[in-house]
């Protein structure tokens, strides 16, 4: 029988040419992310179970791929769950981990301290076009720092890099959880019920503020509270104005500090950007994850409507490891998504260097062939690729692969 | 009850000073071996558990990560054993996933095909000082080229690379299978016991070749069949001459071409080299890997004796997938390995640009902030890494800390 040759479910193997775009992606992030002074940190891709079901990770605990105990702690005999056959697991975001990485390690890193990762995360989510079960993610956070200067720096180092890779027309969209929670609490909503709340209002995109409506009145909620609630959400005003405007409306509800925060990086951002991009405050943005503190932030590409990026501040995580709050903010690119994208509009790599094959007959051996082997080193030294192969019987196919690789110089070798 | 913050046993954190000299090598390898023509590709590190324990990983395959199923598939009540429980696991090398990813996508690769990968692999070995469960392996590999070109061209690039990152005295020991069982067929062991032969006589570094008497014989072999077996290790001879030497004595017991082609390889790379290293047969290799059927090889560092890469033929592979037989050769460098040497020898990766850090007092904000963070843009622009941080209430430590990442200017900025 012979063995499958498909990845695993859900997983894809990934060809040359995919490759070639994720390695230059990679090199700009680090490019980029470098220059804003965000230091590269890896964690094992394996974490403690304990910590991947610590009720922080949201829905993504439920897609959790689970690695069987070994060795004398496997007692199959005495298991009644699947909690009893595991110690660990592959971890579904590279938050959780960077946050245990820091409480271990604080006391050797530089405070605040602004980390880059690149790092596989795994989902056991339904397969489906476009997402897979294994997926790069590409994170920066800076931990240790109460400050805006965080979401500034975040902000404009993501922005920075999306435009260096030939994004252009996106828009960041940015908000607060404590505006979220504010608008809320002013509605008069009970606050055990903000997190339904925001699940409605999340899909403001889709259904609209009429669908919103009807879906908030039939979960049962009072008209007068949701009226209330959907008026602050009719407002005229745009950017900044409009946090100053809905800070005037709610006065006590909203914790001091936070619109002035809010109003500051956005109007930083604008003051510094380069780009062809806009940011704007988005009261109907809630962001998933449950362990966003303050800040949220997301960016998305007007052409599709579809978010790119993501991210927040969640101060109460590290405090999980250590006991001791840590003022900490992350922000997210889709790495996925962007390669798909950069694959859809046929990116091509720019400033491919020269490349030569040499394709060299079987028979050739000795001298003659040391002396080929010594041509090909010599050029590479002066900076061409060259790749050696034997020559194939079908000398055509074999060639017009080479030229579909980029080998403009292709010498032959025969036997004399 | 605070969160476990260590990793999970027998994996490690990565801190930034190693991450630095991993990137710094991992760069090298891209250039170097692109110099060669190989195309870097990519697998899941979930892999089939059929395939894992296929009976091609030797002892790995006693250390795999298991994963347990999911969903309706996992049935506790029926499960007897453990792989009852479970359908993937991770990936305790780079070699099988390559096999399997070759035979899925044949028709859509070059012929010969070079392939590069850098990947994470997992073994549930004894944790211990210096080896972890999770580690990188740098894998590159030739399938469909049965000429030792494919030979020359690995340890060509492989050399090269250990020379570009700083490594000389180290010595390529070269044998291959088929005189490895040649010279027992000689001898006149029996075929079946051939693996046990080797696995002693892979001990003749540490015991000597009186050592390797002592077990063959304790081990019940025939004490004429010993003696002659050990007479060809004895040979006053070196280099391609050995070779020659075993070939006139072993005549027919050794495959048409064999001995030719190894000193061929010996010869072409002895020709073409640069480095300060040096390449000779040795008929002691023995290369654990059951899968090996040809040429085998191994870099050793003079200094420490330890190996620091090996590899080999293994034209049986890709037939267990596909049913068609595919010539396939590859060689593996030990990255942790490369990585440790490095660090203990206080390795510092060259080429480090301008580093300035910006340390802004929270109080600043609006124009003046926007004039400090537009500073720092055009800073970037110019090449700088700039780093804005918050001023912290420590600020010697602060300091100290950016001094010792390599942060030469450090301007402060105070609200006036």
């Amino acid at each position: 029988m012979a063995l499958p040759k498909k990845p695993v479910t859900g997983m894809k193997d990934i060809l040359p040419g995919e490759m070639e775009i994720r390695d230059y992606v990679q090199k700009a992030v680090r490019e980029i992310y470098g220059k804003f002074g965000f230091t590269e940190i890896e964690t094992p891709v394996v974490e403690h179970i304990e910590n991947l079901t610590s009720n922080q990770g949201g829905e993504n605990e439920k897609l959790i791929f689970r690695i069987l105990k070994r060795g004398e702690k496997l007692n199959l005999e005495t298991a009644r769950n699947s909690s009893d056959l595991t110690d660990s697991g592959l971890r579904y975001d590279l938050t959780l981990p960077l946050s245990r990485y820091y409480a271990a390690h604080m006391n050797e890193l530089p405070s605040p301290f602004k980390a880059l990762q690149m790092g596989n995360v795994f989902r056991a989510d339904r397969p489906q076009k476009g997402r897979f079960r294994q997926f790069m993610q590409c994170d920066i956070d800076i931990l240790g720092d109460d400050s805006n200067l965080s979401e500034i720096e975040l902000i404009s180092a993501t922005t920075t890099l999306l435009t260096h890779i030939g994004f252009e027309k996106f828009t960041v969209k940015i908000s607060d959880r404590r505006i979220l929670k504010a608008m809320a609490a002013y509605s008069g909503f009970p606050e055990e019920e903000y997190d339904k709340i925001f699940i409605i209002l999340d899909k403001m995109d889709k259904i609209g503020i009429e669908g919103v409506r009807e879906e908030l009145l039939k979960a049962g909620y009072d008209k007068t509270n949701v009226e209330k609630y959907l008026k602050l959400f009719g407002s005229e005003k745009t950017g900044t104005d409009a946090i100053g405007e809905l800070k005037e409306t709610m006065k006590d509800h909203l914790p001091e500090g936070t619109a002035e925060s809010l109003m500051s990086i956005v109007d930083c951002v604008n003051a510094v950007k380069t780009g062809n991009f806009s940011i704007s405050f988005d009261p109907t943005l809630v962001r998933g994850m449950a362990y966003y503190t303050g800040t949220i932030f997301e960016i998305t590409i007007d052409e599709f409507g579809s978010s790119i990026a993501g991210g927040g501040r969640y101060d109460g995580m590290v405090e999980r490891f250590t006991g001791n709050k840590v003022p900490a903010c992350g922000f997210s690119i889709g790495f996925e998504r962007i390669i798909t994208m950069l694959l859809d509009r046929g990116f091509k790599v720019p400033g491919k260097e020269k490349k030569a094959a040499f394709l060299i007959e079987k028979k050739i051996t000795g001298e003659r062939l040391n002396g080929i082997m010594k041509e090909a080193a010599e050029k590479r030294k002066e900076g061409y690729t060259v790749l050696c192969a034997k020559m194939m019987k079908n000398k055509k196919f074999q060639k017009d692969n080479l030229e579909a690789a980029g080998y403009t110089e292709i010498v032959e070798f025969f036997d004399k």
